[in-house]
């Protein structure tokens, strides 16, 4: 079945999908300076906190392959050049620097090995191609564990895009649907448009469509009216941050979607890797809302919608709160309630087998 | 302060605002043929269901005043003609069947009076007028008996565009926060956009911004968020049908608008002239959902945003069951659970002294 490919590392450079182009258009580039890969995060032509992670780490690797250095230690100052321009790309984004931060550790590591630039330029390479590799783990484990909690057939429902756009494997709540779709389970996803990015509309109905799995896309305002309908089995969203009590950030519309998911007894399940929880905070109520543009909400594609002069609000995120949330799936097993004993266990587990 | 006016009958002919060109442009049409009416009314230059019930009464008058029946019987045959082409533009809204079954029933009175066709002509366009008065009277009365529930300062919420430009009065649930808003109440409303059609963020955000009401614009997704924020009063909402037991059916949004707010202690009010009721149903269930096309949700504003090949639903409406909804403001007054018998109550009532 087709995954989409956001990003690859080829002998010819980093290769990204345009993602801002589609569904209109399926556009790549190759780029061969880690300054366009820093450009390329920028400009969302990639986007999803893990796919973002693969980029920086990527990015890294291929401004140290062009480098022009000739010793370790004029290789050891590029580096700290190449980093900053990627870490300056979205200043929010956890996976972001969490790949950075892994690959200057590991830079430190080679310098201080035997080996010579060149073999430093390919341990880099295969360091970035490493955390490519376990993200695509940790969402097939993902998809295993939840694909056994979707129905055998009829709607299931997701939000946004936690697919392989968005994290460069084969996705999470997505990832869930894939796999549960390849079990043979008969599944037809409900597909809201996800305003005011259409996340759901533009990229999640393209990767289902594309992939060959039926789909319906509805408008955000639709989703209460299909889950009364009761042909909806389950709703599997993805996570930007989970709180130690299991208190969930995630797009704005999700903390609706989970709460009329229970008014019509339909699970709500949440797909998330390990690296989403922040154990440090208690409650949601500690996880700041980014508020992003007001014209991102009064222009769609460039048309202005509403008045000129007229207010709009624009929090891009909102906080499902635990008990509307009938389990997580993590790449290391799935949390249930109470959420504060699920989610240490599994925080601090050994990882699982990886998978292929 | 501004009152938009969608629909006037002029001497010219039946002159109406195009709300699909809102907020960008505000063009007006002259119709002289009730074909371009009906037209005018399937194509949404107007729209809402007391103001579609004002078009369909005008379209009736136009058609009768322009026919070339030169006997009672010959008009008697066009009457028909005109009435079931009005009658096919738009299946869920039960005004534009009441006002065309009351321009029919005077019709049945004119031609056995002693009036000729001129006469008749006239009388029928009096008619016309005469609905489009008892509207105005009836939304200053819903508005004043709404008013009384809304908070005396901060945020309330409405769906939709249940304003001017939806009653061809003051409007209902805007009629509401517009009375409250001129008692004094400090009020700010927050706007659902309200997808497909962008009822919302183009008609209620143009309406309350000419008349000074502050505003915010939210997409359809935030709804819940900033319910759950604690910091909004109430919700008004206009109905396009409800059903003897509070049942109500109004634009697609308003049932997860309704559970939203029961969840987060916040209430829910209809705001609808008796014109609205349909007590011959004795359940939402029983209320027929307008299906129309997919274009609209998979296009916005005429540009593609899912990919080509996808499907969409486009269901125009939902039902909210009468146990989300705290009271029902009418022009008699005001219904509150039991529904069954409050209803009863106020459509078999006196109507109140007309206003104005």
């Amino acid at each position: 079945m087709y995954v989409a490919q956001p990003i690859e590392w080829t002998d010819g450079g980093v290769v990204m999908l345009d993602q801002r182009r589609l569904p209109a258009e399926e556009i790549s580039y190759t780029y061969t300076d880690y300054r366009e890969v820093a450009e390329a995060i920028r400009e969302m032509v990639i986007r999803g906190a893990p796919a973002i992670g693969v980029a920086a780490a990527m990015g890294v690797a291929l401004g140290v392959q062009k480098s022009a250095a000739k010793t370790i230690e004029e290789l050891k100052e590029e580096f700290e050049v190449i980093s900053e321009a990627l870490a300056k790309t979205r200043p929010t984004a956890v996976d972001l620097f969490w790949a950075l931060a892994r690959m200057k550790a590991r830079f430190r590591e080679l310098t201080r090995s035997h080996l010579d630039l060149a073999g430093i330029r390919l341990a880099l390479i295969r360091e970035a191609e490493e955390i490519h590799a376990e993200k695509k783990a940790t969402d097939e484990a993902i998809g295993r564990f939840g694909a056994e909690f979707m129905p055998k057939e009829g709607q299931v429902m997701t939000q946004c895009n936690a697919g392989a756009l968005a994290t460069a494997g084969i996705g999470t709540a997505l990832g869930v649907i894939r796999v549960a779709y390849e079990q043979g389970r008969k599944l037809h996803v409900l597909v809201p448009e996800t305003r005011p990015y259409l996340q759901g509309a533009r990229l999640t109905a393209w990767e289902l469509h594309r992939g060959g799995i039926p789909l319906t896309v509805i408008t955000d305002n639709m989703v209460g009216h299909f889950l009364k309908a009761g042909k909806v089995g389950a709703i599997v969203t993805g996570a930007d941050r989970i709180a130690a009590n299991g208190d969930t950030a995630n797009k704005i519309g999700t903390y609706q979607m989970a709460v009329l998911a229970k008014e019509n007894n339909v699970p709500f399940y949440i797909a998330a890797p390990i690296s989403t929880f922040d154990l440090s905070i208690s409650t949601g109520e500690q996880i700041p809302i980014e508020e992003r543009t007001a014209a991102e909400v009064t222009h769609i594609q460039g048309v202005r919608i509403a008045p000129a002069g007229v207010a709009a609000a624009h929090p891009a995120f909102d906080v499902t709160p635990y008990r509307y949330i009938a389990a997580i799936f993590t790449e290391r097993g799935v949390a249930k309630a109470p959420y504060t004993e699920s989610l240490a266990r599994l925080a601090g587990a050994v990882p699982a087998k990886a998978a292929g």
